[in-house]
């Protein structure tokens, strides 16, 4: 039997090298970065190594990093109690704190009639649509963004982003709220006082290390163009899929999009049992957010966008590094075969 | 020059190899748990597994553990907007949420007259002094005690206990709100719906899967007695310092105290002073909890205690298994000679 594929790099991507041993070495580091005795002070030295080396990846020296679990504590902490407006096709971590006012087309823009009052996602998870930010947007989700397109957080222009470890070879669990420097947010989590007051409680250090490695790799990647390859092993995919079966939709094609993301429809044959078979032949996809998975019926950002029924026929393929050609033929091939079969079942 | 001495535990305790090898090998658990594939499959299989072994060590059975990023988090989320009342003594990740309407007695022991109204730490960081918790309180601080005290949390009668797994040789950054069984607690983390719609957020597997081997290892460190060996050791620096000066006060001595902390008053030697002294010396002692080190004047438990000015003449002493007799007297030692000399400056 081949070897398991694993599709599925925004659910999470692979754990870097570079992450793991940057990881197993900030194991030795024992102190906690709030004492003062040597121990601590290298503790806090690491610290703060880490915040400088991924505020330098994401070109971010405009900005106040804090550290956070992840994407979900920072959305939480950038929105909670604002009331900003944000469309329907917004990860549940955001639209669980937003007001979903903001239209969104079939082509999956989205139209910020007022930046300082919204928020926008950089790119979507599940079609990898990408969207121009337009200057002063309060808060910009770039959890599927980062890493994967060349970009600078200080040209961004907007005054909160939000990252997450998991999505760009990090491990799970850490993340950041990027703050245009000179803003501040109310801390949510209280009590030592950690990261100037913003989020109290002892840093993941462990996580933090995994993180700043991580990010170093990952704009070395861009900079090396290595997701311009993959965004040409995505196409051949794009390209058999389509001579396979000339009746789906490529959600995305045509549009700006991330250079890994396929968002599939193949009309009739339901997104999940499309994963479980799939699955079933070794390939790891999905049907949506790795967090919505198995919760609705049918992806709610193509709901968003006006599918309706396609909405549940859907499948996203994400790749990353290192996923060559014929491993994606190899998928292709047996999604072709069982879509034939599901359609045969149908008639 | 001699290797350096790590007497501050309780600020956080070394990573155990237990919790080393199996944070290793959780990096090759690729999936995110809630992706419905193998790949995530695998990966919930170990967060269920992982939560399932804590349960076990802290005879938690009648629980529900709700991972957070640690104290810090699990005490947001037991105690935000409830207006709980607590004692001057609890540590600041706890006292940010409530009313300090509680006294507390010289020997460092709070009544209780509303349990249900009411948050108590078991064991406090700085003293060690161990309260015997009311049947019926609403949240109960186990962070310091967990680990080093055998206690089942079935037996402690409380709703809600909060741990970190870096107080008993797992990593930082995570820990749990441990909930019995029926109770809910409103998420202040919101999307995915992770942990049963409590916290939302891809799970920290790497640092779960070293939180509960650390706990497992820390239930067979306390069945094999180990913590009674490092109470002898404790007690055996505490007379040795003593013998050295007699004029110091060990606050906590004759009380119910955690078996491997010891808190110090020098008269007219300040904490802060002790700690940079014996830090130039290679050991690696405290002033109080690491999360207000450098931040207030003198303890703010001594002060609770009603120590007035000694409160700012404290260390905290904290050790573990593996610190020897000879570690200890050296320490001592080395502390004797350093207080006298400050006692002929002040002379």
């Amino acid at each position: 039997m081949a070897e398991r594929l694993y599709l599925d790099w925004n659910a999470t991507a692979p754990l870097r090298p570079e992450a793991r041993a940057a990881m197993i070495a900030a194991m030795d580091v024992s102190g906690n970065p709030s004492s003062v005795h040597g121990e601590g002070r290298a503790a806090k030295a690491l610290l703060e190594d880490c915040r400088a080396k991924i505020s330098a990846a994401f070109g971010a020296d405009g900005a106040d990093l804090v550290f956070t679990s992840g994407t979900t504590e920072a959305s939480a902490l950038a929105l909670a109690g604002r009331g900003l407006a944000c469309a329907g096709i917004e990860h549940s971590a955001v639209s669980a704190w937003c007001e979903d006012r903001l239209a969104v087309g079939r082509d999956g823009r989205v139209e910020v009639p007022d930046p300082a009052a919204s928020t926008l996602q950089l790119a979507n998870p599940e079609t990898g649509i990408v969207q121009s930010l337009p200057e002063g947007l309060a808060v910009s989700d770039l959890t599927q963004a980062m890493g994967k397109l060349p970009l600078a957080w200080n040209w961004l222009g907007c005054d909160m982003g939000l990252v997450s470890a998991h999505k760009f070879g990090g491990p799970r669990g850490i993340g950041a709220l990027l703050l245009k420097r000179g803003l501040d947010v109310e801390a949510k989590l209280r009590g030592g006082g950690q990261e100037m007051g913003r989020r109290s409680g002892t840093e993941n250090l462990i996580g933090i290390a995994g993180m700043a490695a991580a990010a170093e790799a990952a704009a070395r990647d861009l900079a090396n163009g290595v997701w311009e390859e993959v965004a040409a092993i995505r196409d051949i995919l794009e390209s058999a899929l389509f001579a396979g079966a000339s009746d789906i939709i490529s959600v995305s094609k045509g549009a700006e999009r991330l250079p890994n993301t396929l968002c599939l429809i193949a009309p009739g044959w339901r997104g999940e049992t499309q994963v479980m078979a799939l699955d079933l032949a070794g390939f790891a996809i999905s049907a949506g957010s790795a967090c919505s998975s198995g919760k609705v019926r049918g992806s709610k950002v193509l709901g968003a966008m006006g599918y309706g029924d396609q909405a549940g026929q859907m499948v996203r393929i994400s790749i990353g590094p290192g996923v060559t050609e014929e491993n994606v033929l190899r998928f292709s091939e047996t999604w072709t075969r069982a879509y034939a079969k599901a359609r045969a079942r149908a008639a």
